[in-house]
């Protein structure tokens, strides 16, 4: 079986994501970078979804993007809530994390190379998206560049392809996807700042697009309904 | 004063780099990176020329590349030691740590963009070096464009630069440059595998290049005399 690294959140676009390189045949090894994001639940949901996936590998990887700051993700800034879809796309707002992407990218290239896989899944999505420059194809393509030029594996002709199969669709079809690969959809963690209890608050943009989605797609968001066990 | 972010390891050339950098008028923000290197004391020797260069901030950011392994400096293979110049340019050595300046870079490029900084200084070299991929002007020209494409600042037409005064010299120059900046060499440390008491090798490449750097430019290694407090 290939190999496939997949940047594996434990949110839903990331989950969508790791059922596509499953059903296109790829062992899966699954990395989840704990950055200190205010939602680090999605950890705990990253891990039970791992399960489901049968992941050949589950990396949790710590690196505290705090000490850095500057973002609504890492707690410097509040994260914005009840946004219509037009302020949402007016500009890039304060959840962005500088350069995550690039460092998460960065990172799922060093596990990729030292497994000599051949393939990153990266669950970026342009069209639903909250206006990060790092979700667009523009960047996925110079990053690959960077791949190409910066790896040991690179430099001899093995290449390592970043792989975006949802970066344009939108987030229904999205959903429409996940469903016809049976994801479990009542696992996956969207919201950017849960409630202590673990709860979505249902008002930030995470929540908002997650919503609007499923009202799309025609279909009932089974996680509003599940009980989670943390 | 324009701020300026520093890759920082504590070794010979990102020391040269920095004091370039200062003499250029820059502010220094160091970042020094705790990635789990067996010659982890390199830290200490940071910490100490941190103080000399007057930096406004020295960052040690951790992270663990033992997590993914597959390099002689994270501990998994043995250090290659006694080797021709021929030996050491036939082939990309054990310690090449897969994707480690990409990750280094898009730290660096988060912390300049959380500082507003414009410029990045990383003391990569092509010449002196142990054929890694990672520190080619094609691999920097590359990143940067990832800078350009993945950031806020970069969308927004504030371009982050990543310099490396010191990519085509040779290790004698470079020695040369930083005599008559007056850096500290016998505070700086190059050896990948020292030994209990943090005494150098002097077998492993790093030592090699070191010792003949110092040779060519006509002048004896001050560390190799210095007693060091660590």
């Amino acid at each position: 079986m290939n190999k496939a690294v997949i940047l594996f959140s434990g949110g839903l676009d990331s989950t969508v994501t790791a059922a596509v390189a499953r059903q296109e045949g790829y062992a899966l090894y699954l990395l989840t970078i704990a950055y200190g994001q205010r939602h680090s639940i999605e950890i705990t949901h990253a891990r039970q979804i791992a399960k489901w996936l049968e992941a050949r590998e589950h990396k949790i990887f710590e690196l505290d993007l705090r000490a850095f700051g500057g973002s609504a993700l890492t707690g410097d800034l509040d994260v914005p809530i009840d946004r219509s879809s037009q302020d949402r796309e007016s500009a890039i707002p304060e959840t962005y994390v500088p350069a995550r992407n690039t460092i998460f990218l960065s990172l799922a290239l060093a596990y990729a190379e030292v497994l000599q896989a051949n393939k990153i899944f990266f669950g970026a999505n342009i069209r639903d998206y909250s206006g990060y420059p790092d979700c667009r194809p523009e960047f996925v393509q110079a990053f690959m560049e960077v791949a190409r030029r910066g790896t040991k594996r690179g430099v001899h002709g093995a290449e390592i392809a970043i792989l975006t199969p949802l970066i344009l669709m939108t987030k229904a079809e999205i959903i429409q996807k996940g469903v016809a690969l049976n994801v479990p959809f009542h696992l996956t963690h969207s919201c950017y700042a849960p409630r202590k209890d673990g709860s979505v608050c249902g008002r930030c943009d995470s929540c908002q697009i997650r919503k609007e989605g499923f009202e799309e797609a025609g279909i009932s968001d089974p996680a509003l309904s599940a009980t989670f066990e943390t």
